[in-house]
């Protein structure tokens, strides 16, 4: 059975539209159970049309909620130990709960991971991993915000989770992997993204295909199932491909709406609008996974509605099942300390692992 | 008048586009100009359809062309004196041209450009200018690609040099710059955007106006005239959004593919899918230019066609007509050494100007 704690004040809306989004999740997965954390009145007037998901929860009362503007800072001095996001996390601490989500500030939303949870042993990073629609399906792409900036054996790691995760979500039995990095030559990349590059190659993992370097069009190609990056220029990836979708629809709508003609068009092509919206829309992807901490906490869309917030559980769910902690710890302990498979050199910058031929 | 120097090589099809762009922009622009430096007789062949160019180039034979794959160092060893390309960047450095254009592969023709132009004084390195087009209309975002990393100072003078750019080209008086950052509050960027940040608010300059910190989103949206980033995170992000379009146009043809219904729409809506694609179309806007340099040299796409070419003519002409070169120099020169503005102090990382009350 599994449990996923919610924060149930996360979000633009809080209840409103966390409490919904649970239940349909829970109507494609009837044997999961809820934790809910935030405050108790506002929850149960939500869950009076849900039943069924009322039947699932326990109600744990917090009265304090972290804002959605409040700074990682001001989210730990005013929300730790109490605040519904907080005790939402704590419950996977604690292992009463086997995943958490939340739609709450993505940067208390970490804070409180990393303190409440720490980092896996051997990781030195978490990471927030995004599922990026592609013309062949879908790929992984981290990390997208977590820090700034990352050493070769931090990309290499990254790497290690993405592919687990691949593993878990995607159901690919070796995740290609690709890093990202710019294509003009010989001024080829970041130091550190060459390096990770060769670390990758010599230790010739079995949990995923290292493919090489990927740019910028790979992503929305689907070159590889996870491409590897540093923090900001994930992000900026990220909010570049959002934005020029929205760009793109923008343009789309303006044609349309222009001439009677492509109105008429419109209406008899309203179907393949339909499908070509389905697709673009972020509400069916939603959901960054935080990796690399002693437990999963998946952040959903801060605006998204009840239909994003069930991707965001639905996600959550399939992860706890496939064992994705279990494949993480188990990946990262091989790379790092793993036998038949020298660890890395105990050399700071030039760590690797023995070649494996 | 406005002489154009052209890499009749350059580019995945030679003079076979080269020459039939240059004729159109020179149908749009009757007082220009050219030098055609590269095969005569290929050169020749090509300008048989275009009587009125033919009258106003002046060939120059080179036997060697930089190849599309050429390495920079290869290039360099090979091309060096000689190449349609070197002759070609060799014409703005003697004076005899005003600007050239090549379509011939971005390392060769940057690590040329270096070589025989020179950085500007106070330039420590050159950056790739790209032309975006956005809801609101166009913005120049820099760097795409010249180099990786830049430090505070670096980020202001591409701050400087792409305003200069926005005067000229899109003829805004005192364009609005925003250096990319990510959006995660309290790990809020690099140390050298902020940096940045701070140089630029302080300095006050009369050339432009800083609009603070603007995020992947901000590029399709216009928000500000001029984007700044070092070239990493430039050139990917220039690459996911161009991926990011071909992507939707593929979901777009798909969907419109599907059904009887889906093809009648859009046959009634063809004039709107048309202006779809115009505004989608990257050959309108082809062209990155290399700013920071003792001359300006256009890069146009290599697989563009003679639309495309001539989109990149048309940019390097407006930009002499209104004074490019002159309008950094003046620039770069008052935030670095100007009177009644203190200069940089000569201590480094800490280098800024004094405030401007």
């Amino acid at each position: 059975m599994i449990t996923v704690s919610v924060d149930a004040m996360g979000g633009d809306h809080g209840p409103s539209v966390v409490i919904p989004g649970a239940a349909i999740s829970l109507s494609r997965h009837p044997g999961m159970r809820f934790l809910l954390f935030g405050k108790k009145d506002e929850i149960e007037a939500a869950l009076a049309g849900h039943p069924k998901l009322r039947e699932a929860s326990t109600i744990v009362h917090c009265d304090v909620a972290v804002k959605m503007d409040d700074k990682p800072s001001q989210a730990l001095r005013n929300g730790r130990w109490k605040s519904s996001m907080w005790k939402a996390i704590e419950a996977v601490k604690s292992g009463e709960a086997d995943v958490c989500v939340s739609a709450g500030n993505t940067g208390a939303l970490m804070a409180m991971s990393r303190f409440c949870l720490r980092t896996m042993a051997d990781i030195e990073r978490p990471a927030i991993a995004a599922i990026w629609p592609t013309l062949r399906g879908e790929s992984i792409v981290l990390d997208v915000g977590a820090t700034i900036g990352a050493n070769a054996l931090q990309l290499v790691d990254f790497s290690v989770m993405g592919a687990a995760m691949a593993r878990a979500l995607i159901e690919v039995e070796r995740p290609t992997v690709g890093l990202l990095n710019v294509g003009v030559e010989e001024i080829k990349g970041q130091e550190e993204v060459k390096e990770a590059g060769r670390l990758l190659r010599e230790a010739d993992l079995d949990g995923l295909d290292y493919h090489g370097f990927v740019e910028g069009d790979d992503l929305g190609r689907g070159t590889v199932d996870v491409v590897v990056t540093e923090g900001f220029s994930g992000n900026i990836a990220l909010k570049t491909a959002e934005g020029t979708a929205r760009q793109i629809g923008e343009y789309l709508r303006a044609a349309m709406s222009r001439t009677l003609m492509a109105r008429l068009g419109y209406v008899l092509a309203r179907g393949a609008f339909r499908r070509l919206s389905d697709r673009m829309d972020p509400r069916k992807v939603n959901g960054g996974v935080f990796l690399g901490l002693n437990g999963i906490v998946v952040k959903s869309h801060g605006g998204t509605d009840d239909e994003g917030f069930a991707a965001a559980v639905d996600m959550a769910h399939d992860m706890v099942r496939n064992g994705l902690v279990d494949k993480i710890h188990h990946d990262i302990h091989l790379f790092h300390d793993g036998p038949g498979r020298g660890g890395p050199e105990e050399d700071g910058e030039d760590a690797r692992p023995k070649a494996a031929q």
